[in-house]
This record gives structure tokens, C-alpha cells and sequence, in this order.
């Protein structure tokens, strides 16, 4: 087997994304020895237990203690004091990264406790499933998925490519973008889909008993795609949210419009207006299936 | 073979779900002849070449002549011209039904053209998928899924029984609604959904040219889901609308509150209402999960 990319990778957090990249880096050999760091011991009981670390620690400065690689992969809110604790431990030439679903927030958290001669290589591998935890993670999440770098300007190249080697060793396509456009891109993409799958699964949560037993049972109509997505880890979530606060609401201040306007077409009757717009829609879902990120199956039934 | 359940059906448009249940009709034997009835030459000639047809026709009095059941299979704004087109037609005992996603306002365009002595049984088969047309049709669409009936009151009972039995037989679960309580239903798990979803991807569509390609590069992080639901027949989903005024307003106005005290929190940074408003909506996701609604797939990759 060739030499692996990293020696020593210390991961911070073993939930979905972290357990994911853990089983991929075992299972393709790409680091020597994969430190994993939770807070749980029933979490790091089960990482030994499915053997996809090599050594467990309960400190994130003790896994991260030797590394050449530490990703922190736990919740955009625990960045702050991950990077103090992990900080000091970095040895000259080390490189700090995440996977946090924002970038600026997580340099802001992250940059200041970077030593001089350890290297900051922000990552936003764009992957997921709606389930949380150690066992959730497969080898396989982030294979034909994309990994967006933010690093800072001036930050070494040959840390960011390592980083990217590692990402592309694990299935994704690597881009490098400023952090500030990554957050307005992911707000429109990801965090405002989110959030109104949050809502509208909020509305049915307080419907009267008899009517959300109804709204359950006839979920395959629309409803049920948006509790997939609003299943997702809420701990990640209200921190992205929290995080990205200005952009999301940016996005979600331009949705209201584009809902209000079609509110006020219903009420009036305007079904031209409504036409034309149901059917300019149908460009991003033609663009969505030839980039590649949606199969367009028969099986795929979900409305009515 | 068992004796058909009818003579002769008459369908009333080959789109996705017309040429579904002719599909299904002839696969299994359900009628001695299927009559299909298109606006277009190139949909009959479709229809006749695919063979889910017996016979193709221009005109729906013609299709319907002799039919002991005319289904109605087209946008919701056709069917009071089609009532009047069909219903002299309809010979004693005859049986009047449709597939509409809205039943109120089917039954106000319908019930005034059915002669004494034949029957209307509105029908809502509730099962899509993105595509439209003919070609989009398959035998197999509507197994496992639920179909409403909503006759009104004493409505011939032998008439609801031999729709309920149609349906049974292509698969599907029957329930009977009252039609008011129906659109409701369907207003909160369907349309509003829907509406949701053209409206976020309406949003994407008007943003500039280089973002717009990004959100479609980085669709698969929530994105790509509304667009699924978005592709959906645009003069259909228009007439649902129209059609379904009252119900369709009153869940998007509950859906706008929640969604203008989400924004609110996300603005103020409260995070402890965020994070316990999207653990509640876990259980309807297990809800949806055990009613056998979907299946949680790791395949089923899809945020970020």
C-alpha cells in the first residue's frame, strides 16, 4: 500500500460526518493511525467497538496531541473552545480543519488559537442523511458529493491541498471559495430548505391530534419529503442557524416575497400568473438533474 | 378470468395518472374495453401505440357514450365544460368519477351535469411523481397508496363500492372523507407543500446568473428535494390552487407565523427556541416512518 496522506488525523466529534470520514480513512488506509475524541464513553465505547478508530479520548487535546491533521466535526457552537483546547497541541506544520456547514463563523471561532506554524484549511464536505450518531456514519456518504474549502488568503498550499487530497480520497469533488460566498451560497442551497421543512413540520406538529394523525397517513402527497429533511441533527442545526444569521435571513427575506406574491395571486385568482411561475421553475430542476445531483426516477413518488 | 369489473371505461385525458390507471386497467383485466379520450392527435396516437387503449377519441361524449364508468383525468378547470360534454351521455347506472386533488369544487363543477338514475363518486388517487404526460404512466404508480372518495350523501352505495373496488385493484388503500374535511387535509400535507416548494425554487431562479449555477451545483445540500416537487405539472398544480382557495390560505397562514417566529429567534439569536422547536418535529418524522409512509435510507443522502 502506498504511504498514507497523514499519519496521525485526530477527529473531534464521531457523530455522522465524523464516523463517516473515520470508516473512510480506515477503510482506504489513509492516515496511520485515526484518533477519535467524543464526549460520551458510550460513544467512544461503540467507535472501538466498530473499529473504525484506532485509539479513543475523552480530552481533544489529547487526541489531538501529535497530529498532523485535527478535524473537528461536533457542532459550530463547540468551535470556540475546541480551538483553545486543541490549539497549543498543534506541532509546526499540523492543519486545523472541520466540517461545519458555515465558514466564516468557524474562522472567527477557530483562526485565533491556530499557532504560528500549524495551518487553518476550513471544510464543508456537502453531505448527510437524516440520521445522527456513531452508527449512522458509512465509508460511502461522501462518494460523487462536493467539498467546499474556505481557507484565508496567504493560507500554505500545500496544507490545502492535503486537505483536498484527503477529501477527494474520500469520493468528493474539491472547490475552494471565500467563506463569506460559501455562506450565501449554502443559505439558499441548505439552510433556508431547512429551515422551512423545520416549519412546515412545526404547522402539522400543532394541529389537532386527529388532524396530524391524517396529515401522517397522507404524507406521501409533498409532506413527507420535508420531514426527511427536517429530521436532521437539531443541536447542528440551531448552530448554523445561529451562525450564518445574516445570510439565512437575506435568503428567507426574498423567499417571503416570492410566497407572498403567489399568496396574493391565489386569492385573487391570477391562475396566469400562477402558470407562468410553476413553469419557470422548471429550468433549476432540468439544471439540477444534468449537474448530476438528482435521478429523476419513477419511483420517486411523491405527489398527488 | 374473473368477469371485468366494467364494460366499458372511459377515460377522460392520458396524462400521468389517465394512462396509470389504463395501464393498469388492461394489465389486469379491470374492463372488457378501455375507451381513452385526448385533446390532442398526438396523444391518441400515443395512447394507441403504447396499447393502453382499446379505442382513442377525440371528443369525451364520444369516449363516453355507453360507459358504465368516465373518469375524469384532467386540470381541475376543465371539468365543468367536460360535465356538460359528458354527462347527457351517461346512461342509468352509469358512474361518473374523477381524480382531482381538490373535491369540493370537483363536485360543484360535476354534480349539476349527472342525470338521475347515474352517479358521481369523486375520486382522489393520491400518487404522482414529477413527470406529465402519457408516456409518464405506469401500471405500477399507485401501489401501497392511499385513495379518498368523497361521494356526498346518499350517494348509490353499489356505485361507491365498484369505484372502491377499481382502486383496490390498482393497488391502492380506500378510504371515504367528506369533501370539505378532504381539501383541508390535503391543503396542509399537499398543496401548501407544493406551494412551498415552487416558491423556494422561484426564489433561486430569479437570483443572478452565477449563483444560480451554484445553487444547482450544491443542490443536493436541501435544495434538490423542492426541486423535485416543483417539476410538477404546472396547469394542474395551478387549478389545485384555484380551486382550493380557502383551505390552501388558511394552512400557509399558519405556516407564515411559524415561520415569522423562527426568523425572529434566528434574529435574536435565540438558540434554545430553535433547537427544542426542531427536536418536536421528530415525531411526526417517526410517525411518518411507521405509518409506512417512507423508508429512512442511508441512501436517502441529502443535507449538509
Amino acid at each position: 500500500m502506498a504511504d498514507p496522506l497523514f499519519q496521525r488525523i485526530a477527529l473531534i466529534g464521531l457523530g455522522l460526518i465524523g464516523s463517516s470520514l473515520a470508516r473512510r480513512v480506515k477503510q482506504d488506509g489513509l492516515a496511520a493511525h485515526v484518533a477519535g475524541c467524543a464526549r460520551s464513553q458510550e460513544t467512544r465505547d461503540k467507535a472501538m467497538e466498530l473499529g473504525f478508530v484506532d485509539s479513543v479520548h475523552a480530552d481533544p487535546a489529547k487526541a489531538a496531541e501529535d497530529a498532523d491533521l485535527v478535524v473537528i466535526c461536533t457542532p459550530v457552537s463547540t468551535y470556540a473552545a475546541l480551538g483553545a483546547a486543541v490549539g497549543p497541541k498543534l506541532k509546526p506544520g499540523a492543519i486545523l480543519s472541520d466540517v461545519g456547514s458555515v465558514k466564516q463563523a468557524v474562522i472567527a471561532a477557530l483562526a485565533p488559537h491556530v499557532p504560528a506554524g500549524a495551518h487553518l484549511v476550513p471544510a464543508h464536505p456537502v453531505a448527510g442523511t437524516e440520521h445522527s450518531g456513531p452508527e449512522a456514519g458509512f465509508a460511502e456518504l461522501f462518494d460523487e458529493r462536493h467539498c467546499i474549502l474556505t481557507p484565508e488568503n496567504g493560507t500554505d498550499a500545500q496544507a490545502v491541498d492535503k486537505v483536498a487530497a484527503l477529501w477527494r480520497k474520500a469520493g468528493m469533488t474539491v472547490e475552494v471559495m471565500d467563506p463569506a460566498h460559501h455562506d450565501i451560497v449554502l443559505g439558499i442551497t441548505s439552510h433556508v430548505p431547512h429551515l422551512i421543512a423545520y416549519t412546515i413540520v412545526l404547522t402539522a406538529t400543532e394541529l389537532e391530534e386527529h388532524l396530524k394523525g391524517e396529515v401522517i397517513k397522507y404524507s406521501a402527497s409533498g409532506f413527507r419529503d420535508f420531514t426527511r429533511i427536517a429530521a436532521s441533527d437539531p443541536t447542528m442545526w440551531r448552530d448554523v442557524f445561529l451562525n450564518n444569521q445574516e445570510a439565512v435571513l437575506e435568503a428567507l427575506g426574498r423567499f417571503t416575497e416570492d410566497l407572498t406574491a403567489l399568496q396574493r395571486a391565489i386569492r385573487r385568482g391570477q391562475g396566469d400568473i400562477l402558470e407562468d411561475l410553476f413553469t419557470r421553475t422548471r429550468a433549476i430542476r432540468r439544471g439540477v438533474i444534468e449537474a448530476g445531483q438528482d435521478q429523476p426516477e419513477e419511483e420517486k413518488r411523491h405527489d398527488g
